[in-house]
Formats: C-alpha cells, structure tokens, sequence
C-alpha cells in the first residue's frame, strides 16, 4: 500500500466548518495524529487507529507521523483551525528536514477555518483592512520579539489577531500588550475577545482598550484588535475597506 | 417570510474548499449577490435569483442586498475566499451604518478558506509563524500607506501576505514593492506566487527576491513572502515555528 501524510484543518469546532476536501481525507484514512482534544473530534471506526498525544510534542507527533507514511499508511495529522497557521504543518516541515529519505512521501496540507477567521466572522468583519496575525506564546520566541511585532503593527496602523494571548505559565505577558496597546492606540480602540468560536462554549465580547483586561482571554481565546478606523454598527465591530487619507506621517 | 442575510465565503474556486455551513446557507437562498465570477459559481435552481454584478460597485450590491433581505428574501452575498478579509462582509457593514432601520436584520458571515491559507497549504507552510496580510490595491487608501505598512513589517520580520499584488491600472506598484522587500530583506529572501490557487489554472512557483519580477503576479495571484527563517525543505518552504534569539535591536 502506498502511504501518504495530510496535515489538515479541523477548523475551530463546528463540524459544519470542516471542509469536504478535509472529510474525505478523514474517511480514508489509516492513523489520525494529534493533540488529545483535536483527536477526540475524530469519530472512531474500524481500520482507523486514533494517535492521541499532549501538548509540546510536536516535533515526536510530526516524526511519528512521517513514519507510518512511509511504512504505507495513510496518516491525517489533525489540527484545529488552520495547519499552517501556528499549528502542525510547519512542525512536519521541521521534522522532514533532516529526514531526506522521506522528501518524496505523499504529503499535502489541507487548509481549514482558522480560529481568526471565524472569530472575525462572529464579530463581524474587525480584519475588513490590513491585518496581522501574531502568537503571543513565549514558547518558541522571546517576549522583546512578540512586543517588537505588536509595536511595529500598531505603528502602522495594522488590526491585529493574536493567537495563544495567554497561560497559566505565562500570566503577564498579555497585559503587558494590553498596555503597551492603550499607550500607542488609545484608550478607545476596540478589542474582541472570542472564547471557543463556534462551539457550545462560545464567547465573544467587544470592548475598548479602556475597558479590556487581561483576564478576559485564556488559551481558547482568540482577541482581535482594531484598527484606528474600525468601529461598531448596531451589534457588529468592521474595518473599512478605504483608508481616504494617510494616516502615517 | 422572514428574510436573512449571509455573506458567505465560497473558498479560492475548489468546491471541496466551501464549508458545509456555506453549502447549506446557498441550498437555502433565494437570491444569491455577487461580483460576476464569483456568482458563476453557483449552480442555478428553480426558486433561486441570481444577482451577478461587475467590480467596484460594492456598495450598490450592499444595499441591493440589505433591501431584498429587509423584504423578505433569504439573500446570500458570494465572496470568493473568505468574505472578512479583502471582501464583501466589510462593504455590507459600511452599507449597514448609514441605515439604523436594517441594523435588527438577521445577517451572518460565514468564514471560508482565503486565499492566502491555500495557497500557504500548497506551498507547504510559509505562515506557520506570525505574518501580516497586505491588499496591495491603491483603489481605496493611499499608496504611501502600503509602502509604510510593507516597511513595518519586513522591519519586524513578518513572513507576507500580498492580495491583489498587481493589475493592469497600476503596473508600478507591485515592481516599487519588490524593490523596497529587495532593500530591506536581500536577495535570498523567499517569495510564493500562487496564482488561481486550487483551480485549474494553479500555478505556484517558490522564487527568491533576486530572481522575483513584478510580472509573475496578476490579479489572480497571492504573493507571499517568507520572514528571515524561511526556508525550503524538498519542494516545500515553510517558516519554522520557533525564532531562538532575538532578531531584533
């Protein structure tokens, strides 16, 4: 039998954001690989073994994986949201690399829902205009880092999602963004928190940066900020699409 | 009947792409509302109008499609990718302000895979960590604005997303871009141009900034740009997740 690997998307909950493309994957497959709670969203079934694995071991989940591949299984390494965005494709990347034996396995990543996407969708349309996409986990990078790129996007005037805002291991991080945000924003930029999108546990509130604390995100939220132009219309928070002006010196 | 309002994402033009969410909010419309390719999309049914309409005429289409939800009608305006990001969900918030009368109207967005994910997914995983999206389109904010925001983020070394990098009304811009990604990155930084991603037409080539030119992107390409870390492992690039030292003063 010849193997393959995909990483896929499970999107950020509801089945019915799954992609047909990513189900078809799933229903042919031999070996789901994946974060206990992502793996849990895998039906089980006979001919199919579920790999269930904890946090932070990305890069043992990801050789695994291209393992069994080339031993001619058909492998899909779920992750919620988008593979390529903070998640599993870039860890596969990582463990090919010094794999050369394995470059020319059957490997494909499928894109799904990213947890931004749908929190924006939820809220609105707050990344309508140029935008970034920031991890505000520590993990894998310096603190100086994650506060450099905040920096830089709010200088520019960028709306911003952060993925990760905040842990138990890393309790500060997050308000100190929070503030260096109401320094170089101002007290009335709006600020989205978007707990559990699309799942019976979601949340999603709008505030200002006056009003936001740190306390009103935790790791399954995702927090959306601003532009200088976004703004509210009955229970939506948008971005235009026009800037008439420039708005930098 | 009561009327409702979806602006749904139909992903980059590969059916198994479009969410069932969005499949069963189109099997439910009575009118659909779109720029011409993206309605072309839609299979014709009895019982379902098609509004099909040219480029740049957004806003008309957001008030078309608010006044035919307000009488009634279960309207489904057509994005292509996802419809928060560079696309109708934002003109429809803009339409929506000037009209308080509307604002109780049931109206949803429905994320849907953008183009820059799947063309990253084909790519293999140039934004596996933080990145920054850029409509490089001077149709509505200035082209000062998207030099800044461009230097902003290869100051901060954010991998790039580039929508809408070039088109016959602007030739220079996307060559002024390069320039300028060129002075600030070097020449071995990575660039994707992945045009009509998941279509027939998909075309996706990994280059460096050395030996990118402006004329590899139209309209239908997504560029994207790798931050200081990206690299290529067998025919995939990918941006690794972890950054180890600070690359920033």
């Amino acid at each position: 039998m010849k193997g393959w690997l995909c990483i896929a998307g499970l999107g950020p909950g509801d089945e019915q954001l799954v992609t047909p493309e990513v189900s078809a994957a799933l229903a042919e497959a031999t070996d789901i690989v994946g974060y206990i709670p992502y793996v849990a969203r895998i039906a089980p079934r006979p001919g199919l073994t579920l790999h269930a694995s904890d946090n932070r071991v990305e890069m043992d989940r990801a050789l695994a994986a291209l393992q069994m591949a080339a031993a001619g299984h058909k492998v899909v390494v779920v992750s919620s949201g988008d593979p390529g965005v903070f998640a599993m494709a870039a860890a596969v990347f990582e463990a090919l690399e010094g794999q050369a034996h394995w470059q020319d396995l059957d490997i494909r990543v499928l894109p799904g829902i990213t947890a931004m996407l749908a929190a924006a969708a939820k809220a609105g349309a707050p990344l309508g205009h140029d935008f970034c996409a920031i991890n505000l986990s520590d993990n894998l990078k310096p603190a100086s880092l994650i506060e450099a790129r905040v920096r830089a996007a709010a200088g520019a005037d960028f709306a911003m999602a952060f993925y990760n805002p905040r842990s138990a291991s890393r309790p500060d991080t997050f308000a100190r963004i929070l503030a260096l945000l109401l320094e170089m924003c101002g007290p009335d930029r709006l600020i989205t928190f978007a707990r559990a999108v699309s799942t019976p546990e979601e949340r999603i509130a709008t505030v200002t940066l006056a009003q936001a604390r740190a306390d009103m995100a935790d790791m399954r939220t995702v927090v959306i900020v601003g532009n200088s132009a976004t703004r509210q219309v009955g229970r939506f928070v948008y971005t235009p699409r026009s800037v008439a002006l420039p708005v930098l010196p």
